[in-house]
């Protein structure tokens, strides 16, 4: 029997903007995207090839970068080629690989602007066509500061999750909570979190959502952990529920949180999700830090995941 | 008949900044900008130009830059021919022609620091014209550097904005409504909205302002589309208005979103505006998402202008 | 005979920070920059460094840029000469200027890196030191880039201020009031102004703040010029002051202006001030716009400080 | 007698997110660090790498730059070795050690671009890797730009506090105050203090935490200096308290401060703390500035520090 609260006990400033008809399956998924498939995104706008550039993993990027400069040196060597090699002082010999490759590295030595001189022009168009060249490696290496720049300054994940969320009791009543830490070494400061439960209504089919109160929405320090406590009292939409209502009602727990990173000046937003499978019920956090011989307090970020049986 | 409020139902704080004495046709145009010619701007300050070099389309900009890497190097060579090419060590023809494409392409040599050294200094003063040449090339290359930076992770509009806003039958009563959804593949969180209508008042010709009331005002999420409502109850503005009552009225309805862009860590503003003909009444939005055969949530961008008349 | 109001209605929120005993003179300058000299600051931090040289005037950063350019090659030239120039192959002859400058243009083709290689290194100790001496040229170009981009993507000075504040009758009442424009071509938004006003009690001799209630504080959109107003009514510490009361009192008025800049998605703030003497009485601002004959509002930034007697 | 409030006095918001159980000693260091060791931190990430050579001393920060451009051309020039020096164009002699140097200035003039060229591949496979090298060397030049700037441009430790805080009378009552300057040239606004203190409850052993209430928590303008003043009335947590008492119960004043830095337009935050042991009791503040002769305010910020025993 599902008991969650009427329309009268929810308001629209609840719906976070997921409206109210998404598909099956979680809509925030763990890594905080939106689990939303949108279609006719503008392909290929300049601000959003460099956000793809900013954005995709680190390797890959790399290999983009290094395939860009082997097709740039091949177009480029075919024009020298069409040009003809006996418009260049070159080292080489008259074989057909070796003035492919002569061509190759002086594009090379051209774009990277390294330019040792042992091949170079001898006719005015090649001159140019290297002049050109050599414009296009000067801006491509700028484009490409300013895209190794974006990468790193760029806000980054900040906060591992634990992976399961727990309904324990908690000073007296029963609580709703999961617990996060940095793992960058970075400070962050201001941290706050929003926690919203999302559900199917039984009579109606639709998605609802409620905010659920925290014991505490805001820290100033953010040194180790943050456990975050949603309270199940007489007045949360958890009041009465058990593990299979969650489900029935295919329960998610929306969470954002808000921070200020200290190093880089910058606010930072993650997001997560929990399902009703990610919800273990009976089970408590075990501490995370510890105080050292040196009398130091010390945290394993490692063990956020680290639960108990509560009455073990 | 014109019965839009009185001056006592609208407040000084409504009036946004526009004044009361805007021209005719719209305050906001449909990018954002202000309708406004500003004369006596300072033509020629450094910060000015950068910002035109900033917002300026990408072709003009690239333009500008190939423009000033052929003048500056005109300019050189026009120096290095009036020391004379005899001063080079050179592998070019001695007509006048292989002279200046010589003195030409030693200077992008040297501006692109290239340097084969199959052209190079054979006099002193050649030597200095030429450190002066290369320290210029390094300073514009670490300008267009910042440059292009400052393109990319500078602010991009974001939002597609539905073609007309509508006034349609909206849970029971009537609503002016509109939408828009962020086109971009990035995630938007922290979405705010502000709606104000500007209209002639009959008896005095001057401009008035007031803030519509929104349904929601705020969403933190924005993973699809937003449809901004204002009803129109009794205390609307709006009530009992028709069509012909906004266009004698030149009403102008002003948009502001304003929205916090996670990859780049920076608020985002974006302002657009509804004229009265851009109204159409007794339309309602179609939808624009579905669910997909693999049980996504899937939303065409395309559709933001899908409409159809209420009770069809 | 100065009513300024007694300690019991000013509180010490109103201080702005400024203290009860600054000098004579102005506390805030014209520019917004604070009348106080600080002593023991530390002189030659990196980021201290880096601050002069982001904030200082374009010519002399160029300047700097260059003068650096030169010491750097004559103390490389002066390794080179050291070494001696027979470590080198190169084209120049043996007097003693030659010598000089082909170790002067060598470092400075190295520093660059267009290394040409018509002069070139002869020995290993030559190779060592111009390995340096490229390695700290592409630092120092690196740390321009940066600079560069510093310089042009901080926030400046935006606003022009009317050159006089003005007391004049206002809407049945007296007002203090003056007036700014954007000077930029940007589009500011959600600009905030406060206005604080310093004098010197006569009883105490001490100086005290009030701050000034306008008529708005706050406004969305800022396209034209903005007449910042304070009512001069009972409750006013203006309220039965004439000019000579406000200069026996040291009078200043300490503006505060907040905004966002749409362009570079960044929080500015501008300060100024108007003391006793800048105060016009019985003077009121002429229209800085009007409707061109293509019917869109012009503005003319120049005429900010166009005022013009009340009466005439 | 520790008379610290009980836990009724206090509330969960209150502990700042330290938490209940921090280790002996400070929980904030005075230089605004958490006293926290945290293990488990993933060690070799793109961003944490960025972040920590970001964050580095300047010294340290050069000598890596300096370090990895040996070891790259060390490992350039093993390669170049290994390849055979006989497939380079080269002026050195035929001594181990020449060829050894020539191969690493060899990849010392292609990693940095310079390429005199007096030195250059014969070989296709030595153009190959040099054309690799140059690439090398081009991206991490461009890396290196990013960490300068991103050095630079990131928030820097603003505010010099006094050594000491002091207990001492104010005003008719007793307060616990500090004070702070702006020890760069830069102009700070919008600044606003938050003092806790946390203490170790005699009954329960457990830490806990009260805020302390300001004279005032916000200053606009922060011109000279700022004494943060907490007055000692009968509600404050501090009211009977005496100097053993702080000790015993092993008292930290935890200090935030948050301002806005004008010139980069940033928000800065900054901690301290201040133990039992550095709070002075009976001493009062000695003032930082004085009117100079030419009328000027000048502050002195070397004088923080400067305290006198009340009374003399």
């Amino acid at each position: 029997m599902v008991s969650f609260p009427p329309l009268g006990k929810t308001n629209p400033g609840d719906d976070l903007g997921l409206g109210t008809r998404p598909g099956p399956g979680r809509s925030v998924n763990k890594d905080g995207t939106f689990n939303v498939h949108r279609k006719g995104l503008p392909a290929f706008r300049g601000y959003e090839l460099y956000h793809r550039l900013i954005t995709m993993g680190g390797f890959r990027f790399l290999g983009l970068l290094f395939l860009g400069f082997l097709i740039t040196n091949a177009l480029f060597a075919s024009l020298y080629l069409g040009i003809g090699m006996e418009h260049f002082v070159r080292p080489g010999g008259e074989g057909r690989l070796d003035r492919m490759l002569d061509a190759f590295f002086f594009s090379a030595q051209t774009l990277t602007t390294v330019g040792y001189g042992h091949i170079s022009p001898r006719s005015q168009l090649v001159s140019a066509v290297a002049a050109l060249e050599s414009l296009l490696g000067l801006l491509s290496f700028a484009l490409a500061t300013g895209l190794l720049y974006g990468r790193f300054s760029r806000p980054h994940a900040q906060m591992r999750f634990s992976q399961s969320a727990l309904v324990a009791p908690y000073q007296g009543i029963t609580a709703f909570m999961f617990r996060f830490v940095n793992r960058r070494s970075n400070q962050l400061i201001e941290v706050e979190a929003t926690v919203s439960l999302s559900f199917l209504e039984a009579e109606t089919g639709t998605r609802r959502f409620a905010t659920l109160p925290l014991e505490r929405s805001k820290i100033n320090l953010f040194p180790t952990s943050w456990t975050v406590v949603h309270p199940i009292d007489a007045a949360s939409p958890l009041a009465g529920m058990g593990d299979e209502d969650l489900r029935k009602a295919q329960a998610e727990f929306i969470v954002l949180i808000k921070a200020f990173d200290d190093t880089f000046a910058q606010t930072i937003y993650q997001r997560t999700s929990y399902t009703a499978d990610e919800v273990l019920w009976g089970h408590r956090f075990r501490p995370m830090s510890s105080v050292a011989a040196d009398g130091v307090l010390e945290m394993d970020v490692d063990l956020v995941d680290a639960t108990e049986v509560v009455g073990t």
